[in-house]
């Protein structure tokens, strides 16, 4: 059904203000624009997205994964509800909301081409070790934080459960805001993104 | 012949390393994928790109869209080289390679759904000129540029033709790099974006 | 009166929250540090700092040049009252608040070792031109804005005005947050800071 | 011997090529200016530099604190010798090299108004500890460094060892480049500056 959705364009960047938010943080269009890039998705991509929050990336995930299907888990019921808002508001069908804290509530997840981590509770690592359990060879994992301690978890922990070519960028982007007759720059908070690939097979 | 195809995903971020490269200035990856998020594709676009280098953007474009087609202008005898040989490499068809100087050679372009401009061989002005008669309403113009000096006319010639919602981002990424037993961090060449919208409707 | 001081130190970054500040944009204190290594001081160094606001980089200059003096100009009444508060609580006295604007309010001012502009009334260019008629050979002229049109005129301006070595810095920097338990990096907003150097003799 | 100095200013920020320099990196002015910002340095300070390098910060140190004395700490033969050429050429003689490693070559020194920590030699932990030990009260101790693991051990060495008021600058400069007849923005590796202070009174 095309013609319920609000977001006709095949590439990715929907507008922050086109999602409905509350006070829960939201993952920066251009911060959204570039994990998706790291996350690398297929028309029919199983994602998993963990503190999906406003659920903003989830809904690029299952809008651009129209084949695939997207867990969102979400602990807080404020976010629970606005992915909710958010789904219905662009017409996305493809995706399961789990109202929960990981890695607890992912028993049931079927294997993934990718997992998206933004927001981890404080179980950064053990959340990892669970999703190197789930991901499909070849998928990938991709956080995003703000955070200098969580940067630091994620690399370790990435590299010390035999993730694949850890990397990471450093993101500082600001906007052009108007000011007076001129033109200033509203910088977005600096956002770490770090990603790691499931190894094509395992070793025995 | 998806199957020719070295890049099979519908995100946008094909490694820099998988493109042929020369002497020519490339448009790196976190780069490209934020200008196709402000120039917004779907499957049908017909995009221009003026000052195409290596063909990185034009051939992420051809990919995406896939029912569209790609006008990719370089004045470079080696760009040009550049950019066949990396459209034979992703088998990619959909795009005309135009062998010259902008806007000169945009004469013969039909009405677009976006343009991209990462060089403009000193032409900037003129050439938004131009474009501003061949984008179809709503559609968006990308600039792309390390000059302060282009910055600066982009945004005033990007307003002085009435263009729509002028705005820009200023990019400061830096990519994480080994160094001995840690990981520091390597910038990219900060980069400003810039773009703008075609009116609805022209006023009379 | 070393005693008076509240700021006992020989290198400049004397912290914001020691100033008094109401509703006046202040140069944060990274952003002085950096525009009085480019402007460089000397003991008996005579300043002038058009767009003073708080004061802020006026009282580095007057607490570092103690045997100089600086000249403080700005036209709003509440940042000429915040920078006469400010010079007393710091116990500094080798300083003349000019409240009026300029270039018009420098028709008395002596030749300069320095000057700052941190602000311009929209008149940047103007003021450039009466700053390359104030300054001793050799001494810098240093600009920090948020706008990129000042940027713009600045370096034009300078240029044309016959300025040499003129260049400039765009500066992202970002404090740590505490957040939670973690730490998040706050950006400061981007600034640039553009200098240039009178020539030591004028050519006839 | 003021006539012997060839930098007459008292504001930091030597520029890089004045320093002779080899293979050894260097800190560079911006990145010295904003770290000696947050050391403060008084006219009779006792400063340590450990990873002195080419000694930029420690001659900037010597030439400031001129009633003060630095000790520069290197390990590496031609940093010793850098250091040595460099005191020679800005005239500095407040300075006392030692070619060794740190923690282990810190026996001798007297009590300390600040510490500057360029270079680690993978003992990061262990000279915090050491430095705590050998800072008067309400000294503050600065480092920086490009790696993100140094970073992470900074900030969780200082909070163990007990400083004060535990911060941190993450630092994004481009410099200015002339390009053709524009300017484009150069950027300088992204550097963290880290900082703490050591309590005034120790408790029992």
């Amino acid at each position: 059904m095309m013609s319920n959705k609000s977001w006709t364009f095949l590439t990715p960047g929907i507008p922050d203000e086109l999602f409905q938010r509350g006070q829960i943080p939201m993952t920066k269009e251009e911060i959204r624009v570039l994990t998706l890039a790291k996350l690398r998705l297929r028309e029919g991509s199983q994602i998993l997205d963990i503190g999906a929050g406003t659920g903003s990336l989830s809904i690029e995930c299952a809008h651009l994964a129209s084949q695939g299907w997207v867990y969102a888990v979400e602990r807080a019921p404020e976010g629970v509800e606005l992915i909710r808002a958010n789904a219905s508001k662009f017409g996305v069908e493809n995706i399961t909301i789990i109202a929960g804290e990981a890695p607890g509530c992912l028993a049931e997840i079927p294997p993934l081409d990718g997992v998206i981590i933004g927001g981890s509770g404080g179980k950064l690592f053990e959340i990892i070790r669970v999703v190197r359990g789930l991901l499909k060879p070849g998928a990938r994992v991709v956080l995003n934080t703000i955070l200098l301690e969580s940067l630091h978890t994620a690399v370790a922990a990435l590299e010390e459960e035999g993730f694949l070519g850890v990397d990471l960028l450093a993101v500082n982007i600001s906007r052009g805001r108007l000011l007076g007759s001129g033109r200033a720059l509203e910088p977005l908070n600096p956002v770490f993104i770090i990603w790691g690939t499931q190894p094509e097979r395992e070793e025995i």
